[in-house]
């Protein structure tokens, strides 16, 4: 063997059915292209994991097309740029971009986002400063019109945008409750992150449990679970209240059809809405947006807990799982060997 | 027998479990009470027959109180003043309002919309210029934030807030497509109307023929229907949709659970929004809307066909079960024996 770098790569080899088996995936050596004029060349450095990404693997129209059989599987990414023939970028600047699952990539740079290390460590611009705090900040503000004094619910509140939504709406003088899986994560939620209090789903008695700690109604919810965890929200939003419609975890890996909510009719009760968002159609926003998230983490106002795995892109189908067994714990990112 | 007057009311028996019964209703002979200072009695003329009526029986929550048991059935009316102590209003005046299925209701007038008759004749002030004219205006002017060159996908097309939400669609110089049952309300819904497009869901293929109908999707899905409708009209919005609810008329009587939307999560991929209204919530913009809806129909501009039904109260319980049956034709209303 000579020393030829190899370009390790993770397509998509099957459209799953459910959640992604194995043999769905295919992991490759390529190679790395020479860049041309206005390219650059990024080494890889961390993957971030997404729920998103399961809607990725579908064959149906989206925000972004799906992945292709064969492709490489699309990821957010931040890199490092090892080699410019763009005058924007130079050697050793530090980027976010969607990289994909891979090692190395090309770019003409267009859709980077440039990694400011004296700010934060790299792996945050995939948190706070990358997809979880903007996705929160856009969810509530942009979409949610979040106001100060309200009651916000929100489920999958131990997940990296959940906890995001629940420290910006402490932030703006609300009264926060969330919804997670297990008693460390509930008490997490209240001890670190300041929630106003946690319902741990897996006790049962969502409905009940909502009531108790929402005895005047909610006029947030922003939902990424779906399904029963949806339908409760619903049945205690008040007047003029704004569902927002972040994610579905709980609906994305089922064989059979999605459960709709049969609450929505006080939608019409309420006079409320229910608003789906993409946090990449706010792009333009985004600078002022990640000034106001960087003040507020160097302040301490806001805290993103990272579940850091490292390994080579080997690791990410099984890796992609431990997003939907309710397993992982803040923000899960992939740590790329050196 | 002396000449008293009586005050023939229908009041709620038992609330019902599916379609109302015949035996959920009592038919009584009320007094009519002597009007105090402030007050005034209205000789009730006209009583409009409406789907929320089914809400209303509910013992739950909603936008108003359940109507008790035992107390007369709430309806929207149309009826003329026969004796006053309210300096606002004279013997003579027309006024809507909510005075309920009998035939006299004392009123302080604080709820009353003055019925012009020299602009349209009374029964319209249920109509084109009442419940139906404003709920489709403010749900899809206020809500619905009606653009033009769009295309708007209207479900109970035939029914006559449909009917005025086509028209008003198309006086803003929209694409309008009607979902009705039946061939002879789909050619009205064309004929008569305007619409762009009719489709009939007896038929069946309902999907299939609104993409057929709507090669580009929707912007606005004005939905009245609920249930499969509105999961096939989810199936189609575009990027930025308004999803207005402004009624589930497929759900209303079901004993079982409603069918939520298993589309809703189109609301995420294509940035979409669904809201709820009510009319009554735009009241300080109705005199505004009224008189663009009168400008409109003298204009020959909006028509609201109206299906009148003569008789006393006691034909309240049938003529109401006609709206759930998809037999009547216009907007349903009770005409009261002089």
């Amino acid at each position: 063997m000579n020393n030829i770098i190899t370009n390790r790569q993770v397509c998509l080899a099957n459209r799953p059915k459910g959640l992604p088996k194995e043999n769905d995936w295919s992991i490759i050596n390529g190679t790395i292209p020479k860049i041309e004029q206005g390219q650059v060349l990024t080494k890889i450095k961390y993957i971030s994991i997404d729920p998103a990404m399961r809607g990725w693997l579908n064959d149906s129209p989206s925000y972004v097309p799906p992945v292709g059989l064969g492709s490489v599987m699309r990821a957010l990414t931040v890199g490092e740029i090892i080699e410019s023939k763009n005058d924007s970028f130079h050697v050793g600047d530090w980027v976010s971009g969607l990289d994909g699952v891979q090692n190395y990539a090309v770019s003409n740079g267009s859709e980077y986002i440039k990694a400011d290390l004296s700010i934060a460590p790299p792996q945050t611009y995939l948190g706070t400063l990358g997809i979880a705090g903007l996705t929160a900040y856009c969810g509530l503000i942009n979409v949610g019109k979040l106001q100060s004094n309200e009651t916000i619910l929100v489920s999958g509140a131990a997940g990296s945008v959940g906890a995001h939504v629940g420290q910006i709406a402490k932030i703006k003088g609300n009264k926060v409750i969330g919804i997670a899986g297990g008693s460390k994560k509930c008490a997490y939620l209240i001890d670190k992150l300041g929630f106003d209090a946690a319902i741990d789903y897996k006790k049962g008695a969502l409905l009940e449990n909502i009531k108790q700690n929402c005895p005047d109604g909610i006029d947030l919810f922003f939902d990424n679970v779906g399904g029963i965890t949806l339908d409760a929200g619903l049945s205690v939003i008040n007047v003029g209240a704004r569902v927002i419609i972040c994610g579905a975890i709980s609906q994305y890996n089922l064989s059979k059809e999605i459960e709709g909510p049969s609450n929505y009719l006080l939608l019409l009760r309420r006079r409320a809405r229910m608003e789906g968002f993409i946090y990449f159609d706010f792009r333009t926003d985004w600078p002022s947006m990640l000034r106001e998230l960087a003040e507020w983490r160097s302040a301490g106002k806001i805290y993103g807990l990272e579940d850091i795995t490292e390994g080579q892109v080997d690791i990410f189908p099984s890796t992609l799982l431990r997003l939907f067994s309710g397993d992982n714990f803040g923000k899960l990112i992939i740590k790329l060997p050196d």
